[in-house]
């Protein structure tokens, strides 16, 4: 069947161009919003952008996405020069380099507060609008890719848009859930009451009169590569796994709170172990970003519905997925960013979420974006979102990084984005703490013994007690030295003292 | 009338005795949830226990109220030495110091949050509540004075109930709205759609064959002590009214929000503002604590209704508030304080929520609780249930403190209750910034040269250009001397280089 046949609305057929005519709708200083969050970012427009640069133009956008879109996009744009401002949340490494060096104006943003922001106008106006789709209905709507992130708001509040048209199965019609929710003040709740429930469209609201171009596109996402996962990050979510049951059989949680994890690793970790485990059942997904193991644990019947914001799978999770898709779809929902990530709808179902760190103080103050408190590794993301407002909240990290030159446990983070009232329970590969029925004290002399690595237990054990004698309080510190492992490391490549 | 006549269920009738049988309730070990939220708490049975500690016994409760409940609870019963662990916020200098000396145990928590932990048994069995009430109703009901709290949870946890009647006017009956959530899973909306809104009862329900002791009270809450505000206040608060003005009037902002303030100086100083300022009328306020200003408002017309948890009064304000019950009834609610904090409540009605810090540094994360980083000074309160939520939200403080000796504004923060994504505007008497739409260097660029006191301007400019150039990055520190002038005033007495 010809690409074309996927505008089902006739009058948008005369829009379909190539790239270089759609790119010419954004100029210098233009303002563009694009879709995408880890997946269903448009590739060509970006592209021609990079042609543009290359062949000596020059001009910058203010570019806003749904979060990362990954090196084919942000990594090229970034590259090329061509990026004033970017929000919120990205991955890429050369993006990174230019928004540390103060090339690219950065401004993170909780995931769940832009879609409304951009409403109330905060941001300036959506000039363009480029948004990749699998089709546009009868009624001159869109159903998008893989991802839905920010893309309803940025396509209705757009000027212009400009839709890349994949190959990806038209089919996906129905994975969606579009709900837009009001803005303050005079509005009603947001009603979702079950991780599973829709409360939308199958589509995304377009108004076909403001869109300039239609391209079709034969690209593909850059597909997500996962290794298994390693001994810590086994460890680790044993630890979640076994304390949950635990929880749950001394009653004290009920049975039946969805799930909430982040991307990596140890998310990874902890749904494989759901499927060795024969106590987790029936659970429900109420997350942001779904991954291939979501696909395994619908497959064995111990998840029965998993709803985000986007999925990014690997080749063959992809492959999978589409091969199947009428028997996923039952099982996934994707929404946008701002229901996914709703703080209201987060605390009204209870979500346990699991959310990982950079590094993570005796007193649990959480460092998720800056490392040594000065350079953005990619943003916060949703982790505020989840940690504020779970009914059981955990962060996770293995013990050290880079060879165990790093402790990722330090007397006090260099930057702060989850204070010590979003943290429930702290969890490395030795063990977790229960910091809620805890004095800061009682946490700080917990956290050394159990949950940093061995090798920098004395080193914090005796900062503690040398703030304690210093300045007492009640979460002591001695501000002459709070900062000497971190300062060490950037002298000597190394937070340890031998080195 | 006889005091007697306000217990309405005659059956309780018997239970009246002494605070000295009431107290017998009370052993070592016990866990005693009290009223209280800066009024309404309970003041014979604490004095009873005091009491008992002088005459030698020796014992220690786990002592749980709504917030604060002043010198004549919290203060005593410090001083006694009778509390092991006292949760949440508190403001009282005994406690305070006792808290700080590790001789009481202290758990911070967001106060929206404690009923919900409460109910799950997170801080074990409720073994007494002592509430204070103006009357039982004929069904065997409480019937709170000036403030609900966490009262409503308590009493339905209770063991045993002892009531402390007050001779304030019985006709305090319909100020209250009691409501208590659903807990997770499977539950539905909190259903306030409008400040005003009215959503549970007007009594606490009480399991009468719990209560095992009724006081008749003619105790007084300490009545609040308002002083003028000051000439930093009056600029603050006329920052935020010009702001919220110039906002407004270029339909950047509805003009219906509701307003929060946070307790003090600087709040009075706002609500003082909409007095004498034609622009701003029929305003909600969505609040926490209400203080006289509130009154004011009501009198002027300016505020229509206000809702909040509790009520501080001058004597004075007392006064006037119990002549004419009647017609503020009408106007003003208290509710549980995870309904007057709830955080999905605050959202869905977009609340513009002003709250105070102690430091604040040069890229927007904030210091609540903590002096010179060990130190706590009360608790977080509502202060994150608020700025966490609120759709504007203003962080205020005087650029120096203590004769100018200490600067507000630091390179960063020595504790973080707030971090820079929770904060949209920060305030000082010399001006504003709006970080919204800034990069963190470009908030510290404008916080050094609007917000910070004249006299810290350059050694926050050389702190800022020395850490770009020693570290770079998206929010450049430097480690080794971010704390230099906390440093300094701890060695000298002032964040000042000439002392």
């Amino acid at each position: 069947m010809s690409r074309r046949a996927r505008i089902h609305y006739p009058p948008l057929r005369d829009k379909v161009t190539d790239a270089g005519t759609a790119a010419a709708h954004i100029q210098d200083g233009t303002n563009l919003f694009i879709s995408g969050f880890t997946s269903g970012y448009p590739k060509l427009v970006p592209r021609e952008l990079v042609r543009r640069a290359q062949a000596g133009e020059e001009f910058k956008v203010n570019l806003f996405a749904g979060a990362s879109t990954g090196e084919s996009v942000d990594g090229i744009l970034a590259e090329a020069g061509v990026v004033a401002w970017r929000r919120p949340y990205m991955s890429d490494r050369t993006m990174r380099r230019l928004i540390n060096d103060n090339q690219i104006r950065f401004k993170d943003d909780h995931l769940s507060m832009l879609s409304g922001q951009v409403r109330a106008g905060n941001w300036g106006p959506v000039d363009v609008a480029i948004v990749e789709a699998v089709a546009i209905t009868e009624d001159g709507n869109l159903i998008p890719t893989m991802s839905v992130g920010n893309t309803p708001t940025y396509v209705k509040k757009a000027d212009k848009i400009i839709i890349e048209i994949t190959h990806e199965p038209e089919e996906l019609y129905g994975l969606h859930d579009i709900f837009i929710p009001e803005d303050p003040p005079y509005r009603m709740p947001i009603p979702i009451y079950r991780a599973a429930d829709r409360i939308g469209k199958p589509h995304i609201d377009m108004d076909p009169s403001r869109v300039v171009a239609i391209l079709f596109s034969e690209e593909e996402d850059c597909c997500a590569v996962f290794t298994p996962p390693d001994q810590a990050a086994r460890r680790i979510a044993e630890h979640i796994l076994d304390f949950v049951r635990h929880e749950i059989s001394k009653k004290r949680l009920p049975a039946s709170l969805p799930w909430q994890s982040g991307v990596g690793d140890v998310a990874n970790a902890v749904l494989s172990g759901f499927l060795e485990d024969d106590f987790y059942h029936n659970l429900d997904i109420y997350s942001e970003v779904l991954q291939d193991s979501v696909l395994d644990l619908i497959d064995m019947g111990t998840v029965r519905v998993a709803s985000g914001s986007a999925m990014t799978l690997s080749y063959k999770g992809r492959q999978r997925f589409f091969n199947e898709l009428y028997r996923y779809k039952d099982k996934i929902v994707l929404r946008p960013v701002e229901i996914s990530n709703s703080p209201e709808v987060i605390r009204r179902l209870g979500v346990i979420a699991i959310n990982t760190a950079i590094e993570v103080d005796i007193y649990g103050h959480v460092n998720s974006t800056h490392v040594m408190g000065s350079q953005l590794m990619n943003g916060i993301g949703g982790s505020g979102d989840f940690l504020r407002n779970g009914a059981l909240t955990f962060i996770v990290t293995p013990s050290t990084a880079k060879g165990d030159r790093i402790s990722a446990i330090v007397p006090m983070v260099s930057h702060v984005d989850h204070n010590e009232h979003s943290v429930d329970i702290i969890v490395t590969e030795h063990g977790l703490v229960d910091t809620r029925p805890l004095t800061p004290r009682q946490v700080a002399e917990q956290v050394i013994t159990t949950c940093a690595h061995p090798d920098y237990r004395e080193m914090l054990w005796e900062y503690y007690q040398r703030a304690i004698h210093a300045n007492g309080g009640h979460e002591p510190h001695d501000l002459s030295e709070v900062f000497a492992m971190h300062q060490r490391f950037l002298r000597t490549g190394s937070m340890r003292k031998d080195c």
